[in-house]
């Protein structure tokens, strides 16, 4: 499912893709990180004239030849654009952070899946008091190198819930991924809601705290959403609700002619 | 989110949760392996008079207390049903063996979402040529006891795709997640198609062969759908299709009273 099927790009779209934080644009010479150059050059074994799909998160993706290649240091130039930039659409997504192997799931397929920004969010029940957020940010730009994206999620500090919600922007639709029931307080359907600029709050194994749900339960922006009857894993939670959402109200409908758009 | 809220349970439920083969009811004894009684006795510590959750796939979840505990047996005894069995709607998964960690992962995966039988298919790309069916098992198992499941799909030998599709049951909906074109074959959204048996058919990483999906395309029960403008890597389209099918139509909408069937 990974690979970039011929018949549905235009251009030769090179197998190797890097994401970069240099501007892209024809003829733009770009010079690699140390450790970019070494992964090129010394792992992966491409060198001067060999092609490589560059993307920074804003210019689209780029075809790039390799036009000096060192040990530790590797010059390119952009030769023309091969897909255009697409970003996702303005979902967030808030987690508490749990096993650091799930942790680094959830980052990835937030990124595959196509999701603006991630909130790291400690919770009642949250067991992590610290996350490495540069290596969850990595993970982010390793999903969007393999799997033909053009933008990479931000990873953001690890805040606590409350702040989170304390600060919460006007208009913004806060989906919470809801086990339990709350008296007098229906789940809903997430297509059901408006479109626009929404969130997902995805709890810790255990769920949230009496007090978190209280206070969740009571907010205006706040829509209790159900994953089914059976009860879902924290990471399997947050590829099921960013997928009916992306489904529903996201960009998943007008992806072919033959499709009409939602 | 995999504890169980005790809001939404009537019964108290033991937090320890096991598999079983034997037969369950009220009084019925129920003699352990000698590994799942080392796990309880052993590593969980537990001993005469705890309770454990049982499961068998068929008669629910029982609450039994361990009646006698030594290192490597263990005999318990059935008190009172505390969660119907929940069984999950008629939808097969069947999906091309991929790297280890991934092809753990879907399976864990599936038998969360509810999926009732497991298919491993060799297809054109697949790397695999074998896969240890037991242990996929066991991690379909091990992901009912974690997410209080009632139900176990049980994950079958790997075979040729060209075979499973040649003894195609009568009635039942392929459902083909796919990323390329097809010439004059549009993508469908998989809530358009009428309920009744389905299956979702994911590909390895690098897609499916030309061949196939020749072969694909001309087949009256196949139905290609789309899952957004990204590429997913198997795993994570595994989950996305899944979770479409059982929010549109599967059981995920009769859960809670205040929710209408759909």
């Amino acid at each position: 499912m990974t690979d970039q099927t011929p018949s549905a790009m235009k251009t030769i779209r090179p197998k190797i893709r890097l994401y970069v934080e240099q501007p892209l644009g024809a003829g733009q010479p770009v010079s690699l990180s140390q450790e970019a150059a070494h992964y090129l050059i010394g792992v992966m074994r491409q060198g001067a004239g060999d092609a490589v799909a560059l993307f920074n998160g804003q210019d689209g993706e780029w075809r790039a030849v390799i036009t000096s290649a060192a040990k530790r240091s590797c010059v390119l130039t952009c030769e023309e654009q091969c897909a255009p930039q697409l970003d996702p659409p303005d979902l967030w997504l808030l987690f508490a952070p749990i096993k650091k192997a799930r942790t680094d799931f959830i980052v990835e397929k937030a990124a595959e899946l196509g999701v603006a920004r991630i909130f790291p969010v400690q919770t009642g029940f949250t067991n992590s008091e610290r996350i490495r957020r540069d290596r969850l940010q990595a993970h982010a730009t390793e999903a969007a190198e393999q799997c033909g994206a053009t933008f990479v999620p931000p990873v953001e500090e690890l805040q606590p819930l409350a702040r989170a919600l304390a600060d919460w922007p006007e208009g913004r639709v806060l989906f919470w991924a809801d086990e339990g029931t709350v008296e007098g307080h229906k789940t809903g359907d997430i297509g059901d809601a408006p479109p626009g600029p929404a969130a997902i709050l995805i709890g810790p194994e255990g769920g949230f705290s009496p007090n978190e749900r209280t206070r969740l339960a009571a907010l205006p922006f706040v829509q209790r959403i159900s994953l089914g009857p059976r009860i879902l894993r924290a990471d399997t939670a947050a590829v099921a609700a960013i997928t009916l959402w992306q489904a529903r109200l996201g960009d998943w409908q007008s992806r072919e002619a033959g499709n009409d758009p939602a």
